[in-house]
Parts: structure tokens; sequence; C-alpha cells
């Protein structure tokens, strides 16, 4: 957690949505587009997800449309439709203005029909992948999300990469505000993992990635580039076929199902896939009613009799939720290195960075 | 694997469907019904998963019916319906023919609209999720298949069960046949996989599963009795909160949505809950585009060089298709206790075992 916060810089996140939005705009993005991509990207810090949002922000976006790998004028357009489902082509758009996109439609259509669910391809990289399924979860709706990504993690008993950290999201709403969001990759850690111990100079476990040939390692950088980030399971003997099952199912319904290519089968990893869903809490039975029976079953996950030494039992998006109200509060903590990046962007693009 | 089958007994895959179809119908199952869940069942030996099907026969089928934990002739309804959605009342019916109902109704409206999603409430154990996936696969369609179950594992850092196996499935369609079919438990192994140890007499991986005090252990029996089965990824530090996580997703899709209750809040567990999809492929773009590119991810995925020692990269699916296609052709080897266990069922119910 960055939020022991001692010697870190604290920004206020309407402040830092603000210098987002600006240098989108600054790059060409329209100011639509540039304020959802801002708040995407900040929802990340918000929630402490370091491994996205800020961090990224110059490297993946920034850099992305200066490079010209991201359009900041992308031609958005759904290309195969029927009531329930849609195939949207990203025209490499930021992937924030592409998921909104899709994500908008996927409820649009659970509301007409119970059900929405939108494949989209040639995207870029969209940040978290629960932002879009809170979206959905903010219509009473239980909310799907997930993305391919570039080749990190070889299958099971292969010893090279072929498949990314691939992220499923869900979400869903209980009565009493305590939602349950759930946002995982399908590797043991995501890739913004090792970059948050590099940040903080800590080790990693050996079992989370190799070096580029295939050792494990707790060296943060030797695991975060050497493309062998084990599949949630970690080894054969404890199931990692089952993680590596998963990344294949999320390039399932993002690669194959958009046609945007699997990573397996891409050669320039460059056209990224996505996969939204939307189911309609009312069309089943009354939101209330499932509302109510989500907070009890959270509660009684909470309450479960802990093992020594443990300090509490978590539901998925309990420490997102609590670290949100408190970056709201006291404002996000910044790296040094995220804070040196932040201004080069400022200084290069003429936007005032205040925090 | 069974099939070193040395010295087991074979029996005809055609002969043991009818024999199981002429059990259920001796028990009052209707005898649509019982071809139905007889050709699930074998589906699952079929297919090599000997943790589900013969070896649950008696124990779960026959006797929940002799018991009246499940009726044998249920009035299963469409509770609720929208164009992709629907919720169905399995009225404590046999799992198989409630979720075979589901599926079709998924399919149905998949076919209409692009999407079909079906939860159903007061189920019973329905076999393998993976048969209802394949169901929609046949079609031309993604299938989606999954259900709850009852508490085996504790949430990460808890003492004490909460949630169950509930295992996720998907399947989906290749140019060459050789689909990708994805059936996984959310723990590290399903409770089967104790079951198939006892009956081979082997040891299991101490991070499967702990005692009933929690204390992991490589004694299958008291692995399988003692609730304390690991989330996927084993250890906090290797993720199991994504295990956890990912158990507690399918609770909300099979308990909450269906409001069958999830087992965390269910006092004396016996109403299951399911969850169906079907996605068409067709809706998105056109199938046989889908289907080869399916296939050649699959491919790349075989063909990843491989670590030291290892034989092949499978794809999900891979192991059962092949498993299926010897046991067509050798028949399905049958362990003394199962065998046993399906002789006593046919002279309790008159119903002759013929191999």
């Amino acid at each position: 957690m960055a939020d022991d916060g001692s010697n870190l810089v604290l920004g206020s996140a309407a402040a830092l949505n603000r210098f987002c939005r600006d240098a989108l705009i600054a790059l060409g993005v329209p100011e639509a587009d540039a304020a959802v991509a801002a708040t995407i990207v900040m929802e990340s810090d918000l929630r402490g997800i370091e491994s996205h949002g800020l961090p990224r922000f110059e490297a993946f976006y920034v850099n992305g449309i200066k490079e010209g790998r991201i359009k900041p004028r992308p031609n958005i357009q759904v290309v195969s439709e029927a009531p329930a489902v849609a195939l949207i082509e990203g025209d490499h758009g930021l992937g924030m203005v592409v998921g909104h996109r899709a994500m908008s439609l996927a409820i649009e259509k659970a509301r007409a029909t119970g059900a929405g669910f939108v494949t989209v391809r040639n995207s870029r990289h969209f940040g978290i992948a629960g932002y879009y399924a809170t979206m959905a979860m903010e219509q009473q709706m239980i909310g799907l999300s997930m993305t391919n990504a570039s080749p990190l993690m070889p299958p099971t008993y292969g010893s090279e990469a072929r498949l990314g950290t691939n992220p499923i999201a869900l979400a869903a709403p209980a009565a009493d505000g305590q939602n349950f969001v759930l946002d995982m990759a399908t590797t043991t850690v995501a890739a913004g993992k090792f970059e948050v111990a590099l940040r903080k100079g800590a080790r990693v476990p050996k079992g989370w990635g190799g070096d580029d040939q295939g050792v494990p390692t707790d060296d943060p950088k030797l695991a975060r580039y050497g493309r062998h980030y084990s599949p949630l399971g970690g080894t054969p003997e404890m199931a990692s076929h089952k993680g590596y099952g998963l990344s294949s199912m999320v390039e399932v319904l993002c690669g194959v199902l958009s046609g945007s290519e699997p990573a397996p089968i891409q050669k320039n990893w460059s056209n990224i896939g996505h996969f939204f869903g939307a189911l309609n809490i009312a069309s089943f039975r009354p939101v209330a009613d499932f509302e109510a029976m989500m907070a009890d079953m959270n509660r009684s996950l909470r309450e479960t009799p802990r093992v020594e030494g443990a300090d509490r039992v978590y539901v998925p998006g309990d420490k997102e939720r609590e670290a949100k109200a408190r970056h709201l509060a006291r404002g996000i903590p910044l790296y040094p290195e995220v804070l040196e990046s932040l201004r080069r962007v400022g200084r290069d693009l003429g936007v005032p960075l205040d925090l």
C-alpha cells in the first residue's frame, strides 16, 4: 500500500483528473472523450490499484498518442449487431474511450432485452477492467469486463509466452453499498505488481514469475520483463492449467470473438480486444431482493472465523472501496517517479500540474 | 488416469448409458428425462472426468431420489423472462434434467437475440459443468456454464468453509473439431480429485487442502472431508484471493441472481443454483472465420516450445476429447468400488447390468 504515505506527495483526485483531461485535449483528443479517459485513469489511483492509472499515463497513453499507436480521434463503429449483442471496431482509439462506448452499448441492450454482450476489436490499453464492470453495477446490473493483453505468460508446460495477464472483472451491487467488485488478472499477478515492487525497492515471491530463461526469480525487474509470468495456480501441481485456461478463455471472448486476433497468433502485438457484459437484475428478480441477498452473502464472508494472525476476511472490492474513500478525503499518494513523469508530461504539453 | 486399465473391468458406454437410464426410470423418472440424465452422467466417464459420472451415480442421484432429496417428476418452470434472459425454478429435480432444460432455453434465446443467459434456483447436483457449455458449442455458439456447491472452501484468511468448488465451464468450436472446452473448479482441485486418489490409494499434494482443523495434509481422505479446500492460487502469497474471488463470482450468478441462496448464507445446504450462457457467434461475425481463428490459436498454444521434461502443451478440452475417443473405442474402465456400486443399484432396482 502506498498510503502509509509518510513521505509521498499527495495530489487531489479532482486536480489530477483535470490535469489528465487537459493533457489529452492538448494531444488532440476531443473534450468529452478526454474527460471519460481521465476519469477512468483516475479511478485506478482512487481505488489504490497502483499497477494502473497515473503510473502508466505517460508511457501508455501520452506516448501512445504521440508515437501514433493510439488515434486521438478514432472512428469507433458498430460493425454488427443483434438485440442483445454487438461487435465494435475500436479503430485504435484510447481503450478507455472505446471501452466506455462499448459498455454503454451493453448496458443499453441489457435494459431492452435483459442481457447485453459486446466484443471489441482493434482497441488499445483500457486501464482497469473493473471500471467498466462498475458502470453496469451503477445501473442495477451485473457488469462483466475482460481484455486480452500482450503475451507475458507461457501456457502450462510451455517455455515461451503466448498469453497476457488477461483480466476478468465482475461487479454486483449490494444493499449496503459495500458492493462486490472482482477485478483480477488471470496470471498470479499483473505486470504492474512487479512495477509496484520496483518503485518500492522490494523483492517479490519467486512463484510469481521467471527471468527471460524461465528461472524463478525474486527480482521484480527480471520478472517484469522476463515474459515468464506464472498462470494463476502457480505450478502444474497446484493447477496452473486453470489460470492458463482462464487466460485463454478471455482470449476466446476478446481476441477470437471480436476478430482482433488473439495474442498467440498476433504477429506484432498492437490490436487489443475487449469483452463487456451486462445482465439487468430486474429482468430476473426484484433488484431490492437481489441487493439484500448480496449484502447478506458478503457479510457472512467477512464474518468468517479467521486463521491465526489474520486481521480480516475481505470480499472482492472491499480494499478498493476503502482506498477510494481514503484517497478522496486525503489525496492520492504519488511516488517520486510518477510525479516526475506527470511533470514531464505537463511541461511537454504546456499543461500546468496543480496537485 | 484410469486407462492404464491393466486390471480394470471395461464397460461399453452405450450399455452403461442404458443401465443408468433404466435405473432412473425404475425410480420414477420419465423416460425422456432419464435419457437426458443418463447421457450427461456417461459423458463424464467418456471424457475421463473420474470425479463425476458413474462413481457418483448411486450416492448422488439414485440415493437422492430414494431418500426424497431429488424429485423424479419435478415441475420445472420459467419464473421470469425477457428476450435474452430467464430465471428457472428447478423444483428439486435432477440437476441434469433442470440444467439441460435451462441451457436449451439459453440457446433458443441466443438464436433470437444473439445472447441467452439463464439462472436456475432450487436445483440439484448437475454433473459436469462442461456438458452444458458444449451443448451451446454444438450449435455454433460459445457456451458458458457454472454451478454453486456445498461449502468446502474457506475464503482467503478464513478458517471455516463458506464456498463450494464452484466450477466454471466455457466451450467454443474450432474449425478442425479440436474444440476449446474449459471445465474447472475454482478450488485448486474438485472434491472428486480426492476421491480418485482414494480409489487409487495415492497421496495428494499438501497444498490441495487441509484436515478438519485446516492443517495441510497429503491424506486424500482427511482432505476430502476436511472442508479446507484451497482456493485456486493455493496460498495468499500466490493469490488465493483470486480463486476465492472466482468462486464467489460463481455464487453471485448462481446463488444470488437466481435467489437460490448462496452457500455462505444457506442454512441447510440443499438448494443448488446454476448459471448458463450462450453467445451466438453468427451474430458477431461469420462462424467459419471464428472457427478458423480458434483452430489457429489452439494450434499455436499446442506448439509452444516446452519446458524440459514436458511431453505436450494442452489446450483446454484436449485431454477429455482424446479420452472420449479412447473410451468409445475400448470401453470405460470401472474401478472395483464403482462396479460394485452399480451392481448394487441394479440388484436393488431390478435392472440388469450388462457391460
